[in-house]
């Protein structure tokens, strides 16, 4: 099939993906008196009296907003905040289908960081929750950490945290098959974008401290000249040997690479320079770092992909309806670490010891059941971390 | 029934009144390849190469975003953006149930109309349409009209044009009975907030060009020193005649009144004052400015209020739905006079010749064939006006 085309005949048929219905019944006076004027003035005068009420007698409980600027579409790059909205109302279809959280998809027309900043917090109100999408390093992780500094209800740049929380669960299961120890191997991560940065962060915030960091000029140490103030922290933060060069370099002796670049950037020979049965999660879409069948000749023992595909498909649907799922269901006026970690813990359990295999390290993206157990250790993560307002 | 209190109660069974869903089965991975990646591609770099297109291709084309900033909700005034959205839910029920289209409340945490004018305008590559509402005067005029110089989308203050609407339909049913002409009779209005000023604007558009306006000081006139810039507008445009005094003076030889003012403002002998058969429309909520019966006795010909439990209730749910499901099917990039002007006539035609009655002259709130009735009207005055960029 050829998606491109058939897909765009299908969005002409479908006349957008989402839709907004009524949940309350308008047949007589009655239901409109109760619905709407007159009685409805009394759950306004209830919020006014104390606004965390809004979250029980409004949508806002179970409302997320889905918020682009167009700024980093798949692998299109800066389309526009309007032509991203084919993607943000698939991203809201699958939190529905997923994890039963309704989504609303908003685009900004504006790349200033303080614009973006302000137009979320002045609609804050209106959510219980907002994921950030397809926004352009370095600018997502300005734009995250303000709002979250700023808003009391939970900010999500899934770019960011639904790819490391998937990677982490990947690489839970691939350590659990090859019995290698988090605290002694090497990962090398070629691509210092919003999701390379993230994955990292997690891995280290679960025990992985061993890592080197590419970009597109090389290895990330602390004796470039080149680097954005995000880039600064991971030469602080990653390549404690100092290790120089390039992605070749980088690659020496690891034992798992983690691509999220660009197509055919890895080679065999940078496989087979790795340590013994290295783990490779070529995540360049849809053309990975390297093919599956290259990278196991040259000796991989466990091949991750982005594509669906390919076996171990790492796919952040596995991750962020059920993270906000967890997160709405006990009001966390945050998304932390210990709860990235819990819901890349849950994906990772999903999988049975018996059903463990090197071509079967992560659940089906389309199991919906996954989202349920990524949810309930979410929650439970945000209750243990004090970040829940509700149980 | 206690409607307060029962419908505090149905709030938090309901969980919100709305609820966002997909239009799309994501049953196999197929059908996330049309939907989301990578078929998704194909309809972004559609819209990238031509805006317009994000009417096709994303639910742009039937969604409006109904935004408040809570500062003058019901007849409760300024209780906050947050405590503001049961009724914006309220609203979007309405907007699904009686014109089928989507709407998604929107609250502003910001009274400053710079802010609001950049938000709103910020998100307009989101919908098709914006809905203003419960936001005070005199700053919902700016904003309006701000919005509606830089946006290519309607934008609609509610509280202001569907009432001005259905005070129009109402009104020339009423002269359909009394048989009085427009140009003859002179209006006195009461109340110079969004929708008496609204209300004033169109009734003048329609031909009833003698009108008094008057605000809590008494009678709007050019000779006064406290009008602020909207108020001076009035003073220009109303009172040809120059009369001054309170609302008594006003109402002496008129030949209708419209409130839009506070409870119990009326009495007999005012009524007793006006033009032979005097219409009166007492759309104070919930306590007109004259009971119904009072005015009938003191000789009024037809008596409006904004209540269900009276005949004639002038609620602008007859007019938004339809209003905007007709500016929506024809794409047109304002909501103008003319297309007010057909909705309420469309409304008034509504009424049969057999079913005109001095207590029947509107249809009922709930009768949903309204809608389609104003939308057809709307979507025919849009295209015959310019504004229309499909047929």
């Amino acid at each position: 099939m050829n998606y491109a085309e058939e897909s765009l005949k299908k969005h002409y048929e479908w006349q957008g993906k989402i839709e907004i219905i009524s949940r309350v019944k308008v047949k007589d006076r009655q239901d409109l008196s109760l619905a709407y004027t007159p009685g409805v003035a009394q759950p306004c005068l209830e919020i006014q009296k104390d606004i965390s009420k809004s979250f029980d007698l409004t949508r806002r409980s179970n409302l997320v907003a889905v918020v682009t600027d167009g700024t980093a579409v798949l692998g299109l790059g800066d389309i526009g905040p309007e032509a991203a909205m084919p993607v943000m109302e698939g991203k809201a279809i699958l939190f529905k289908e997923f994890g039963d959280v309704d989504a609303i998809p908003l685009c900004i027309r504006s790349k200033d960081v303080d614009v973006i900043v302000n137009t979320v917090q002045l609609l804050a109100g209106s959510f219980g929750g907002i994921n950030l999408e397809d926004i352009s390093a370095p600018r997502c992780f300005e734009i995250e950490r303000r709002l979250t500094a700023s808003c009391d209800i939970p900010i999500f740049h899934d770019d960011q945290h639904g790819t490391a929380i998937v990677v982490l669960a990947a690489l839970l299961n691939a350590m659990r098959l090859t019995g290698k120890k988090a605290e002694d191997v090497l990962i090398t991560v070629n691509g210092a974008g919003a999701s390379g940065i993230a994955v990292t962060r997690l891995l280290n915030h679960a025990g992985f401290v061993n890592s080197i960091m590419c970009d597109s000029r090389g290895i990330i140490h602390k004796g470039r000249s080149d680097l954005n103030e995000e880039k600064k922290i991971v030469a602080e933060e990653t390549n404690l040997k100092g290790r120089t060069g390039g992605l070749a370099e980088a690659m020496v002796g690891a034992d798992i690479f983690i691509g999220l670049s660009g197509p055919g950037l890895v080679t065999q020979d940078m496989i087979k320079s790795m340590n013994k049965d290295p783990i490779v999660f070529a995540m360049a879409n849809p053309t990975p770092e390297i093919m599956p069948d290259l990278a196991i000749a040259a000796g991989a023992a466990i091949v991750g992909t982005g594509r669906s595909d390919f076996p171990n498909q790492i796919n952040n649907s596995l991750a962020f309806p059920g993270v906000f799922r967890g997160a709405l269901d006990v009001r966390a006026s945050v998304i932390n670490e210990k709860m990235n970690f819990a819901a890349a813990q849950a994906i990772a359990d999903y999988v049975q010891d018996a059903d463990l295999k090197p071509d079967n390290i992560l659940p089906l993206t389309l199991d919906k059941s996954v989202a349920r157990a990524v949810s309930a250790a979410v929650a439970k993560a945000a209750v243990a971390s004090g970040v829940a307002r509700k149980n």
